[in-house]
């Protein structure tokens, strides 16, 4: 187990490490955890974040990754808000898993968002487990892991560590905040709070708050995890385990909500794995089985079980309308933001009908909005995936609102 | 834990027990799966089942509950296939959690399905635990439970065994197989193989296979189930230990799917739990949470955790096309039974575009066959529950089929 003292000193930004060589990519999930591979900006004790909770959390560090190129008058500057499971790591390879950025397919050179244009930050969210303070992260008043001593956060929580990571770096306001799904929410939370740092908001797949039946898969999750006895009422850290099988199972029940019944079908069908006969036994059979399993084992080597139980926590918590006198609207009131809504026919776990709400909310205050429903069978997972009028529709929604607010050349007048 | 010696002897039916007084109702789940409260009949090592694993089964039981009389030439009887963790008791209370009958909305005097006019028979099904032979069941080569050592069966090895159980009634011919779910399941089965022995086949709520979607569901619940140590590879009957935990992860995750989003809204919304404000906590904060977690909690009382691995993964094998060369209507050439085909809007368990697959299936070889998408926001439980129009399709169908076979005198004429 690395343990890393986190040494409070005002705004203290570490030097972004060199692109790690292939041979010592592999770091354990704890190791960055403790000590990330990306930039990070730690926060002193004496400027603590102040929770929705009541409670207080300082010092706090925040670690993000970058593309492209901060211009001189620090106008073109995309904050990049990632969903549950997702980090920083969006354009570099993961240090941990080796895999490639999470949306490459969305953010480059060329790409709808253009880093020959703009300069894109990913924080990793408070709560994480790749670097910013989160359950895994060492409590000053102990010495040791959070655990279960973490404070719940919210959704908002976590945009006001990502507001101080923005002030740090010096951008008064951001061209443009984006995000699906729970980067979604922090994308509304944006709008909302900070109306006024921001020229354009893009939450993609996401809905203003967490509905009954999401609620119900993330306490299912939950539950899980803490059916575990390796989790050990949260302390596992502190008794070197992991509560590997609660969050495979969580991760396999989250899995099956990120897929279409018809993606599911298409990919997998009844077809059985690596044999021509059913077995009659419990082996994974079926291929659709198989997957799911892989997905449930690799994905505790990568995340966090405490993690897991606080980020989904925020998730169900959040009801923007609910921080406005129960009236959505009120959230936008005298916005100036522009709006581009984005969902995808076949998300059923943030369908159409919340994304509509959402547009409704912002038609009642006059907002400058456009909405886009996406024909696609790939279900909520549509937003990480191949989606040429998805990428065309963000491509023309940031040229069109960069072009008009004259903020970076166009790269075709380059 | 108590202990039962099944005396092999042909078509034994014991005496139907009187109903009993609510002092001795709570039976545990364990004493009725060892010595059920209802008939049952206990076919000889003689006459065994043969197994699709190509195994053979015996003695085995088939407990049974019963509503109505059988009238003289025995054409009145109409066999009621129950769902996944169902059982017998649709009629009578449950001896195991007292609760009255399952589907007494549609079934009694006066009822959608008239006990004054029919004789209703519901078995618990094989590898089901309320008395029936499966995984609690004691195996006459090792004097102990099953446990894993129960064959892995499929929905068909459950028709054969309600087969054995008519023929031990002397009914030649049943007015009627009808199921919802997993029952529907079993009602096309009985169409596909015994056509000749049933008049009319109402399957609810069902599909001719397994899909991909529920498959990974199912695997979620089992891998839950396996997760839990309690479980201990499926010995935990003979540790006198149950995985509490593990099942009820699998039943809050099953649950989910059993109701619809709107449902879900319409109920609970995100109505907090006897608070009025969130905890910052994972206590169960949201009415959702408490109900799951109540959900999961009660059915461990009521359920074998083996019987729930082997009567899921019997579901996940169903593929009835498969077992006729992949063309789903040769399961059902030359049929003379009528059917009813019924699908509710809200369930994306088992979506109506399921049912319609049946109903092409049928059209292609010209069978008589009723449709009825009934409209209901509860989802897949809809079967289950108050849905007037369902009703009223459920006795049209049977009145004016009754009619047409001279099968019992109508109500009103009586």
């Amino acid at each position: 187990m690395v343990s890393v003292t986190i040494e409070p000193s005002a705004g203290r930004t570490s030097a972004p490490a060199p692109t790690p060589s292939p041979e010592i990519l592999k770091r354990t999930a704890l190791e960055e955890a403790m000590s990330p591979t990306s930039p990070s900006v730690t926060f002193p004790a004496s400027e603590p974040l102040l929770l929705d909770c009541g409670k207080v959390l300082g010092p706090f560090t925040v670690a993000y990754e970058t593309a492209g190129t901060l211009n001189a008058d620090k106008s073109n500057a995309i904050l990049l808000c990632h969903a549950l499971t997702m980090d920083q790591y969006f354009f570099r390879n993961s240090p941990v898993t080796g895999k490639p950025g999470w949306w490459l397919d969305m953010i480059g050179p060329g790409k709808p968002i253009d880093t020959d244009r703009f300069f894109v930050i990913c924080p990793n969210i408070l709560g994480g487990c790749m670097g910013s303070t989160g359950p895994v992260s060492i409590n000053p008043a102990t010495g040791t892991h959070y655990g279960l001593d973490f404070p719940v956060i919210t959704i908002r929580d976590m945009v006001r560590a990502q507001g101080r990571l923005i002030d740090h770096l010096g951008i008064e306001k951001l061209f443009a905040v984006i995000g699906g799904s729970m980067g979604g929410m922090q994308v509304l939370e944006w709008a909302a709070y900070f109306g006024d740092r921001l020229h354009c908001a893009i939450p993609i797949a996401t809905a203003a708050w967490h509905s009954a039946q999401n609620i119900a898969f993330h306490e299912v999750g939950r539950q899980a995890v803490m059916a575990d006895p390796e989790w050990m009422d949260g302390r596992y850290l502190f008794n070197e385990r992991v509560p590997r099988r609660g969050l495979a199972v969580a991760r396999m029940a989250a899995h099956i909500t990120y897929l279409s019944e018809a993606a599911l079908h298409a990919k997998f069908g009844r077809n059985l794995q690596d044999r021509d006969f059913r077995t009659f036994s419990f082996n994974a059979d079926f291929q659709v089985e198989s997957y799911l399993r892989h997905q449930g084992s690799t994905f505790v080597d990568r995340f966090d079980a405490n993690s897991y139980l606080y980020i989904t926590r925020a998730m169900d918590y959040f009801d923007l309308a609910a921080e406005f006198d129960g009236v959505l609207a009120n959230a936008f009131r005298g916005t100036r933001t522009r709006f581009c809504v984005v969902s995808f026919t076949s998300d059923w776990l943030y369908p159409t009908h919340e994304s509509r709400k959402i547009v409704q909310a912002l038609n009642a205050v006059a907002a400058n909005v456009s909405f886009v429903e996406i024909e696609s069978d790939k279900g909520h997972d549509a937003f990480l995936l191949e989606e040429p009028v998805f990428f065309q529709t963000v491509a023309g929604f940031i040229n069109s609102a960069a072009s008009r607010l004259g903020i970076g050349a166009a790269r075709s007048s380059t």
